[in-house]
């Protein structure tokens, strides 16, 4: 497995082709370091389970997390974030307009290598209806920005699109590079990746408001202090409406987003979303168990496994 | 034609499929008001050379224009442009963060487009790599801001793939409708449209320092304060470099920037940069004169006149 990612991580670098050198090198050094390349490894686990083409796998493996990497770019402008994974980003490098073209340039370069490897226009299509539900996540996210009454509904829509939809992907491209394939293992697979990208969003956004934290995250703060609820917030605006007051305040200070942190905390919330995000594992479980019995499948468990436990 | 540029954008429309109503409302509306269509009409005239699907011609057509689309919405993030065709950007509209999303939903809308109406993995494979080109021509703008020593090699470069890249893949979707297509009308075709976009370019970057102007236009006035140097302030930089000298000033007044500008009028440069357009217009007839004769080739040469008269 390790030498197929360090296979990935090559082909993703091979296919750049900027033209400026300093961008070519900082785009090169954000796909080679530090990602954990979960997205490319459940592609590569999904072809595993056939007879397949495996430098096609190897190859869409590398496209999906082209695509993730994209999106990652643009997430950092919006954000205004200094650092990913230790470095600086794209946008505190170079500035904005290096950022929003460098992450396009990254979308081409999936469009490139996802045509190059799928030799069927039906997984450009594919691609292309992906990236779409992922974006029309992202947009539905920023549009219940300050939104007190957003629902549950709302946000697993959202999740379902920024980071579902990815998981799905990167499953699907994994079906692709196998002959003559069931239905109903392509069925399996993808409902397996949805569920785990809900479940694996959903603790992430937990974590955020974890217990032994001493005070909130720098991130979490300043989600809150944008308007951006996610599930443990929305749940506890449910049942402790005062808290949709506290949100009102024009400019939230450190301490007003620790006391409704606080609130967050005293309620069910947590509880009831960490109950959603067993849902979905379960869910995610009765798929993968449907898969065929191998190797491939025992690491999917284990993957699934460490993905979900190291968040808790 | 202009029942065929009609259809074009109803496509366009009944493709865009954005959950959020304000967002859909505001893109359906980029869409339909005031932009003139060209890089369509060049799409649709190449196809009508020969028997050709239409609905898959008229559909092509609408990938490019949704690629262009695309690519204004992030140029307009990065120029913190107010208004774009009278509208309010989106941008100004939504704030950047929905306008980084909604440029990626478009390339992902276009992508979609392309896979459908084209049936051909080598269209998809061939659009990424326009795209590409595009921003590598963006990204080595972006990389010469202030480079007082830039070259015209760099900015024909730039313009190559900025400007003229888009062009050529309206041509080449053109040709990807008519089946068993002579591969020398394929490249008379490109070669038209590269050098038609090259002087495209050219013509509305010495436009920016018209005799006749009282003053700079805003957007040329940024242009040079925000380190974007044209063909024209090339060549002037390069005849008499007291404007290099001027330019080393960290934050250039309007009066210090109509300085430069009169000195580039002074010089032999929008001379030489109307006889490089010239090059150009040449080169594109010439390409225009080897295809067949008929209607698409008059209104082409039409289109052509129009496009490069219109500006000087």
């Amino acid at each position: 497995m390790q030498r197929d990612l360090k296979t990935v991580r090559a082909i993703m670098v091979d296919n750049l082709t900027v033209q400026d050198t300093e961008i070519q090198t900082a785009l090169t050094s954000m796909l080679t370091d530090g990602g954990k390349l979960l997205r490319p490894a459940l592609t590569i686990l999904i072809g595993r389970f056939f007879p397949h083409h495996h430098n096609d796998l190897l190859g869409l493996a590398a496209t999906v997390e082209l695509l993730h990497t994209a999106t990652l770019i643009h997430d950092d402008i919006i954000d205004d974030a200094p650092l990913r994974r230790h470095q600086k980003t794209i946008q505190t490098q170079f500035g904005k307009d290096v950022a929003v073209y460098a992450g396009d340039y990254l979308f081409a370069t999936t469009f490139r290598l996802l045509a190059y490897h799928s030799h069927s226009v039906e997984a450009g299509r594919k691609g292309a209806e992906y990236l779409e539900k992922i974006l029309n996540g992202e947009l539905s996210q920023r549009m219940n920005h300050f939104n007190t009454n957003i629902t549950v509904a709302d946000y697993t829509n959202q999740i379902a699109g920024k980071t579902a939809a990815l998981f799905e992907f990167a499953s699907y491209l994994g079906t692709t590079t196998v002959d003559n394939l069931d239905p109903a293992f392509s069925q399996s697979a993808q409902q397996f990746a949805y569920n785990l990208g809900m479940a694996f969003q959903i603790l992430d956004d937990i974590l955020d408001y974890a217990d032994d934290q001493e005070t909130l995250g720098k991130p979490t703060l300043e989600d809150i202090q944008n308007g951006v609820y996610s599930l443990p917030l929305i749940l506890a605006m449910q049942e402790e409406p005062t808290i949709k007051t506290l949100l009102q305040v024009p400019v939230l200070s450190t301490n007003q987003v620790t006391e409704i942190a606080q609130l967050v905390q005293q309620s069910q919330a947590i509880e009831t979303a960490m109950e959603m995000a067993s849902h979905y594992t379960d869910q995610a479980e009765d798929h993968l168990d449907a898969l065929p019995d191998g190797e491939a499948k025992d690491i999917l468990y284990a993957l699934s496994d460490q993905l979900l436990s190291r968040q808790r």
